[in-house]
């Protein structure tokens, strides 16, 4: 199961957005602004959000991941919804700024820390955005470390978003176990050194990069699981 | 029309993709062996295409972008057509190798020749594959540059790519028109320093990056108007 087995796992960082935080419930509050068209909605925005945060990262244009996120609805509804009214957007901007948990995420989190592993944030998002997140969705004082893009004004994949991981939790980063939703960020990390767990919800097909996450699973208990069998 | 008016126009850059080259006989192809689904595998395909070089480019992992097609491409069909037998993707990537040019496009480019300026593709392709598509599509000998991922190893949106204009055309960025149908390529290149001039062939909004190209067109046909009331 794991490509890397002689490194223990001292600290395990996490994904925000899709990985701890269900941006599900804007598909919903999507399809009732905007029927027929909630979900193409919903995943073009969240296609655009990303996009923007990678074209951003690779030409030195940092902007605070809220406002890429505003933009990002703004293109998705002149392609989709032109007709929209200006009220909807604040609506599903709101909607973003109070994400709920995946269900089995906070007792998962719980159960790591109970390993006596210390937990960290590692996310595009800026540091009120995640800040308010953390709160709505019930998380406070679970994790150590809220590692923002803010602090190094780049994104993913860049390597110094991901330095932050290894110098905030001071193990090695080979040491630290990454998990997110994201194929794409599973697989940088993994460029990057750490060890890789991709949460696929949703039975995606694993991206061809030449390289595979060390674990993949379904749902984030599976994490605790993966971690009690390698703790150091 | 121009925000950059004080600069002549004393060359030309275009992208190759969706730009010179028509993708649209892929999207045929793909109907035929994928009845019902060619359009969305096509437009994964190219998707990905795009995702994939713009992660190798963020993360220092460079490999010609034929392969990279062919990945991406791999992708699409475990997503949406895994039944698909392994003669199919030789089909897909045979018919990608010998696209044809837009057919206003030569005419453009011969036009743009007649005017004095120097023409050249700067380009995600590696050298082989853009030779290849610059003979199939009848442009020999029109270009007086082909500009390669290959000899930077990396990808758009990186400088050290957009580098290549300028250092080979032997004029300053801001003098050269950048021509592309790939909204976000046409405003890298404004971030970079090229004038540009974004091919809107489908009426797509403007990405929303804070950036607009210099102008807009539907036709290679325009940019020879473009340029000819911007000659030195």
């Amino acid at each position: 199961m794991s490509k890397n087995s002689d490194h223990p796992i001292r600290a395990v960082a996490f994904d925000a957005y899709g990985t701890l935080f269900d941006v599900h419930s804007v598909m919903s509050l999507a399809e009732q602004i905007c029927p027929g068209r909630g979900e193409a909605l919903s995943m073009l925005w969240r296609q655009k959000q990303i996009e923007y945060s990678w074209l951003r990262a690779m030409s030195g244009r940092y902007k605070p991941f809220w406002e890429i996120t505003r933009d990002a609805l703004r293109f998705a509804v002149a392609r989709l919804a032109p007709e929209l009214a200006p009220a909807a957007e604040a609506r599903l901007m709101n909607q973003y700024a109070s994400l709920s948990a995946f269900p089995e995420n906070i007792g998962a989190l719980r159960e790591l820390r109970a390993l006596g592993l210390p937990l960290a944030i590692l996310t595009n998002g800026n540091r009120e955005m995640i800040e308010v997140s953390v709160r709505s969705s019930g998380m406070e004082g679970l994790f150590a470390h809220l590692l923002s893009s803010e602090s190094v004004q780049t994104f993913k994949t860049r390597d110094a978003i991901y330095d932050l991981g290894p110098q905030a939790l001071g193990v090695p980063v080979s040491d630290i176990l990454f998990v997110s939703s994201n194929c794409w960020d599973a697989i940088a990390a993994t460029w990057y050194g750490y060890r890789s767990f991709w949460i696929n919800r949703t039975g995606a097909p694993l991206e061809v990069l030449d390289t595979a996450p060390h674990a993949t699973g379904s749902l984030l208990t599976e994490v605790v699981s993966y971690a009690r069998e390698r703790l150091a």
